[in-house]
């Protein structure tokens, strides 16, 4: 149950990695969709020279979108002054599900500490602050849970009266058996594994990447924006 | 999805304790129920000097019941010959969420190598194997995936060609994290801390206790017996 709750969602491979890369490079916004059926129907609602369609299905991009779930993907060129309408497996359901959180934040290793100074904020003045980690294909996904440990550790260090559930203990157990070999926790993962037997050995790279984007996403309204942004990017 | 998986119902604090001690202790059998209703309405199929009722809700004996869930009260005066009807706010449960799976057994740390030896030669002839960690009140629970991945650590152990999921992985490393220091364990898990709050020490201290009842309990037909024991105990 999120309500009431400060939430970051963590997709570390990809979407929350790619969303990161997306706002960092101009995208005006990121709308995340059910599946293609969804994003079809949304961007009806915009011009189509607006939007890009992004999202994978199996890893790969799906049939007609503009761009997969490849951080790599999403240049400055591919998203600037767009909005990106965008499904994917794991992580853009897993936004969507934190609707009526008080805030919903998206979290990986390249935007990591904009989005650990805002949690941290929130846990030093009270906030119940919850990690979700969007897992693969419904299952535990271990970078997900090493990266929210880490979320975790950052957000709680020296704050007063913090308590963790179980959950955030072992998962900060994670981060602290991996530490920063990051490309050791992606070896080790399945879903790493299957993205580098896949050919996406360079997104693992690039997700790898500690505060390469610096944003904090945020998501209201139905949509993910860059905090702080000006009303017009 | 437990169909043709080989499962361990772990819930180490305290019902797959209890269940091992009562099994132990000479009960015939033990039979999770959902509630106290579902319990009642068991036991009417018995002669009343036949069963013993025994459950809790937060921590407590259930009013009417003969026993709570503390393993020190599944003495062999209290069960031996009898038929324990068992409802607990997590493992009886997920006992009872597994039916369908190929074998169901109940694992914890006081029947910890005698289970896993079961697990190694299920993993040996290749079967699916799952463990299912009951939690605490609908959420993760520390003690019972530290146990697991004990539980995973020694049935895999020199296993050719087992792969082990993430979730798998991640509760091996709070095995090795914890080690044997069964009482640290319980002493940082949220339910340990409750338990110890609640005036049920004693019951940590027995339920850390490895392979102080050295029995399968296996679930069939919904009921969970000994693996092994003659049908006429």
């Amino acid at each position: 149950d999120v309500a009431g709750r400060v939430v970051a969602v963590v997709d570390v491979l990809r979407a929350s990695s790619s969303i990161a890369t997306a706002l960092a490079n101009g995208a005006r916004a990121v709308i995340p969709g059910e599946n293609s059926e969804a994003i079809m129907t949304w961007s009806k609602a915009f011009d189509r020279r607006e939007v890009r369609l992004a999202g994978e299905r199996r890893m790969r991009m799906i049939d007609g979108f503009d761009l997969g779930n490849s951080p790599l993907e999403f240049t400055r060129e591919a998203v600037e002054g767009h909005t990106v309408l965008m499904t994917t497996t794991n992580g853009t359901g897993a936004i969507a599900a934190a609707q009526g959180a008080k805030e919903v934040l998206v979290g990986a290793y390249v935007n990591f500490s904009p989005v650990a100074a805002v949690l941290r904020a929130a846990a030093r003045r009270g906030a119940d602050v919850a990690l979700i980690c969007a897992g693969h294909e419904g299952q535990f996904a271990l970078e997900d849970a090493a990266c929210a440990g880490r979320f975790v550790r950052h957000a709680t260090r020296r704050v007063a009266g913090a308590t963790l559930n179980d959950a955030a203990l072992a998962a900060m157990q994670l981060d602290r058996k991996f530490g920063d070999d990051r490309w050791g926790l992606f070896e080790t993962s399945t879903h790493g594994q299957a993205l580098a037997n896949a050919g996406f050995a360079a997104d693992l790279v690039a997700c790898a990447t500690l505060d390469a984007h610096p944003v904090v996403p945020v998501y209201q309204d139905r949509q993910v924006v860059r905090l702080g942004a000006p009303a017009e990017a």
